[in-house]
């Protein structure tokens, strides 16, 4: 594959085909970003559906184009569904992404993110902090490094790029670290994204919003680091479009979907800052 | 019953009957859901309260003013709780609302849902896909037919009226099937509500909200056919007028929920679109 | 403690030193306010974290700054986890609130907020007819009066300020009764909180939310009656200056969150109404 996948004009393409395909997105995920996730999927041009129960997410991981795993609120029976729901995608080729929120703060939700790596996602999304852990966890380690605190992050991308490049390699999963710079890795190559505005910190569920667009992208595009990167482009540039006139992390919210509804080739071409790092 | 119930006054006046009586709405529903519907229940003066505990749900459900069934997230707790409380609506004289969400998609909301049916709901509200789908199992048909993806419907409500009016005559429900036109049916005479905006197509749970809102006009508005109609010109009135403004669909909703506090008599009479077709 | 502790300086005060601290706040809750109450809270300037699982309260209780728990849509896992949560919390010093809501209304529920007083909650915050209905429970009675409908007040705060001495002298908690003017009492002071709009009983989770940030002041204030107050003002002052420019409910939301985010320490000072009403 050549840079030129990780390029403006590649996300605009990226964005043109989820807009043409809809792909049906199906999410697992937590009580706060349910509303927030379907709304940005929707407001991108994909059609969200969030099913859970054990009982049906086998059929629904089959017949997705994409799946999408977030443990923010994890429960014991979710965590059976999503046992479930990641083996079927991986028997039926649905690619999924998993987002291991909070993982280094809690050893229950920390060992289902561990199970869920056996059926081979094609992407994992986190902070610095919950990739770090996830990466020290999967390295064999009982208890994740003291890196976290509950969901936020107290380390940088940058820090946290040798812990994504090994996880990556591990798993034969895309990693992307989400930072103030964005860093995509498969392990031997590495993008950045410099999208975003940190008045996107104060808006809860946008890094699981962050993950279920990247599930969008992956529905669209095989190869799992170029649709992450796009993502991350995406989601930053609409966060940074809209922050430019919001007051305050509400109408920040209101505005980044409104933008995300609105980005076309020629705002993303303008706007996108994607780069190749490494090798 | 004259048609002189659908009409634009007709509309007005259940509106401020709403807003007379606030009456309590139980909802069981979605995690998607179940804020944006309790939020437009308050806009528009009713009082909402999410109650889904096995537990609770027949002392609520016999002394709320109506009941609103979403298997949206269906798991099988959930599932435990519909029973019990759509039984104690019926017992009670509660009206209540089914909103079969993707019920063509899933075998197991699918069974939920036929089940429901035996308590004698008054309406049911869905896209066509949805309506098709239930009011062929409830034909008889152990499957769907193959008409759903996930939560949107690949069918035109005009595709769905045959089937909204089987089902409707089979269980005594009002039938609406939303729409670009929304059509509802008690099995007999046929009305359509042309309100609405393509844009609301891309805020999530508006259908639920719809159903909702049913709900709500049910409380206060004995026939079934009536309120459900009503409900689905205020629904269709605030989304317009929300998108005439909106930049994009996270200022819809913001914007919606604003008009449904705002509709009055005369924005009702002056923009409803409501029509007897049949007979 | 001296009534210098109620008044505007030292609203801004707490304000300050929530934002210094960022403290990271376990929120046990219901599926409408999880959002909210996450948004607002990162609006404010601390860190929530939404964390229900039977098999992961307990640890994060124990290392959170402060504990939120919520019954609004309680189930009888979330009941298990609150028990469980709640004991943490006490052994490990975590200041926590509870948040009754509905409780006249449901049997299931009240039992729940009751058994978890034995777990010595700092504060205890909901409307008149919730506190009524706890204090009625907590002396002993079998049943709550006839005093609540849902989740709606049908008193007003003064009407509950006998109640709420009662509960607080009996648990040793803060009591707070929100209303058109919020009393809080600790069973012998009585402080009154006039900030409000009306409009904000038409947006979901507000109260919800309230309870949220005096977690969120809690957690750096010792003096539960101080936290709450000011976070009282605090909710109050954001909804009132939201309120003036906003076109409805949907607005009003959006701006809250806003208002909160640029809450300092001038429109603080300026805008709090606060005073110690007895003794």
């Amino acid at each position: 594959m050549s840079n030129a996948f990780f390029t403006p004009d590649a996300v605009a393409t990226t964005l043109e085909r989820v807009r043409a395909a809809t792909p049906l997105v199906h999410n697992i995920t937590n009580i706060v970003a349910a509303n927030s996730t379907a709304n940005a999927l929707l407001a991108l041009g994909a059609s969200p559906a969030m099913v859970d129960a054990e009982e049906e997410v086998e059929a629904f991981a089959s017949q997705a184009a994409a799946l999408v795993v977030n443990i923010g609120t994890i429960t014991a029976p979710q965590a059976a569904a999503i046992t479930r729901a990641t083996k079927a995608a991986q028997r039926a080729g649905t690619p999924w992404i998993l987002d291991p929120v909070a993982v280094g703060a809690l050893a229950f939700r920390a060992r289902i993110a561990l199970d869920s790596l056996a059926h081979a996602p094609q992407a994992i999304r986190g902070n610095a902090s919950e990739i770090i852990a996830l990466a020290h966890l999967r390295d064999g380690h009982a208890e994740p490094p003291p890196s976290g605190r509950g969901v936020d992050s107290l380390k940088t991308a940058e820090q946290a790029v040798d812990a994504a490049g090994r996880l990556a390699r591990s798993t034969g999963a895309c990693v992307v670290v989400s930072g103030a710079t964005d860093h995509i890795t498969d392990g031997t190559r590495i993008a950045t994204v410099a999208n975003g505005h940190p008045m996107m910190t104060r808006v809860t569920a946008l890094g699981c919003t962050a993950t279920a667009l990247a599930g969008a992208c992956l529905a669209v595009e095989p190869d799992a680091m170029v649709a992450c990167a796009h993502a991350m482009v995406l989601i930053g540039l609409a966060g940074e479009r809209a922050a430019r006139e919001a007051a305050g992390p509400g109408s920040l919210q209101v505005r980044l979907l409104d933008t995300l509804y609105q980005l076309d080739r020629d705002t993303v071409t303008q706007g996108a800052r994607i780069a190749i790092l490494a090798p």
